[in-house]
Order: structure tokens, then sequence, then C-alpha cells
């Protein structure tokens, strides 16, 4: 088991467009159950199944093994709840950590935010100043239920 | 993806017993969704992760990964509904077949069936004598439902 250690911020301004290349991510899950989600994602050529345990803080017991590219492209339109998830990905450096600034489409566009993995819960970083309000708590902004309640239902 | 295609018997006496050795195969499910369930499974040293589609008839679809032992005991311990399944299984050939027998503990205990997987539906197979009623049909005997309804409460 690996540990997930994760904190999530809104996004204040426009200024992280120009700083990381986005790339499609493509997920969907066969479970959203909150103890335990299973999630299939397509990144580029590669692909994924992501199971994770239930939150503690900001905290989740995480247990991930690639899968075939075909494989994955079924699951996604035969079997995972629709509709999946589809979002561009910018992975932007700063002050020695990486920031997954995320920017969700279809269902869920209008939506991004900005999420930074961490070793511990009480790890220091700094935040650049387009990163607003913290929302690691608000289970609104899982993307599990993103696939239930999408934002533009908010 | 693969494709199941699974005939399930309930058993007529006890022949079966002495036919072939019980191996203990542990299981749960990350869902029991039927359409789309996830299974862990622990069969001796091995470990898989598969996930089946919903029935049409006795067809269904499956993918199946092998996972590490230690991640298989974990997801069965930490994150699968409980109770867990666990039950004896005998291979047994017969006829250019090979039939499985699963004898159930716990919650299931004193419930047993027979499954053979064909290549198609329509495939004719012979019975031993100690093969009974078809129940390939009833949900109730799906073991992603033993977890929700075990036999013990039918």
């Amino acid at each position: 088991m690996g540990v997930e250690i994760e904190r999530k911020f809104l996004l204040a301004g426009e200024a992280w467009r120009t700083l990381g290349e986005p790339v499609l991510l493509r997920q969907g899950y066969l479970s959203t159950d909150p103890d335990r989600t299973v999630r299939v994602r397509i990144e580029g050529e590669g692909a994924t199944l992501t199971i994770k345990g239930r939150s503690e803080g900001a905290t989740r017991g995480e247990w991930e093994y690639p899968i075939p590219l075909a494989d994955a492209g079924e699951l996604l339109d035969r079997l995972c709840q629709q509709p999946i998830i589809e979002k561009y990905r910018r992975r932007i450096p700063f002050a020695g950590n990486v920031w997954e600034v995320d920017e969700f489409l279809g269902a869920n566009a209008g939506l991004m935010f900005a999420e930074i993995e961490l070793a511990s819960e009480d790890q220091a970083f700094d935040k650049p100043d387009w990163i607003g309000e913290e929302v690691t708590h608000d289970r609104r902004y899982f993307n599990s239920s993103l696939i239930r309640l999408p934002f533009s239902q908010w």
C-alpha cells in the first residue's frame, strides 16, 4: 500500500495557464464508495487502475497497478459510471514541489483546482500567488463525487 | 477483455467430496454493483484483481490482473466489504471439462455449488451424477450477492 497525502486548493487568477503543458486525462470509476474507490485512468499512452481507501484528514491509502491501454479504453467506455471525467492536467514545479492543476471538461467545465502531494500532513510548503482557498476537506471536489454531482449542477 | 461463460448447478449427494483436492480461496469485493463488480482473490500464493461486467445470459465481460499477495491481503482486510467470502474449491475433471465445486465457510456455511466454464452459451457438455438443479440465472448465488445476503439469512 502507498499512502496519498494531498491538499487541494482553488485557483486565483489565470497565471498558471502559461506555466505548464496541458495533458488530457480520461478517468472513470468502477466504485465511488468513499471507503473503496476504484478508478480507471488513461494519460497519454499509459493506463492505471487505482484503488483508494477512505480519507483520514488529507491522507488516503492507495494501491495502483498499470493495465493495458486497450483494457482501460474498454473499461471507461463499457463499465465505468457515465459520464467519465475528462480534464487537462498541468504539472507546475514551484519551490521544490510540483503542483497539479486540473481544468475540467464536459459536465464539469468551469471547474479548476490545484493539488499538492506531501510526504506528511504537517509538511510546510510555499504557495504560488495563483493558489486560492483550500478545499481539501470539501468532498464535492473529490473526482469520485464529480461523477455523481458534476460542477454544472452545483 | 475476456468473456466468461459459466453455468452454475447445485450439488446432488456427496460423491464430489472424494474427487478433488480442496484449496482455500479468500475473496472480497471493492464493488458489488452488478454492472461493474471488482473482486480481490487470494488462492494459495497467488492473488488477482478481477473486474466483471453485467451478466447477459451466462456471459460476462471479464478483465483480470495479478497483484502482489501482500496488497491482496491489505485490500481484503482493510478495504473490501465485510465479511469476505471464504470457500474451499475443488477442481474436478469430467468428460473433457473441469467442474469447480465450491464449499462455503463462515456466514455462507452450508452453501455448495458447482460451476462449469464454457466456450459458448450453447456448448453441449455431460454432467456427472452429483450435479443437481441449474441456478445460473439466480442472482442469490452470485458471490457478490453472498456478501450482502449470505446463505445463513436466506
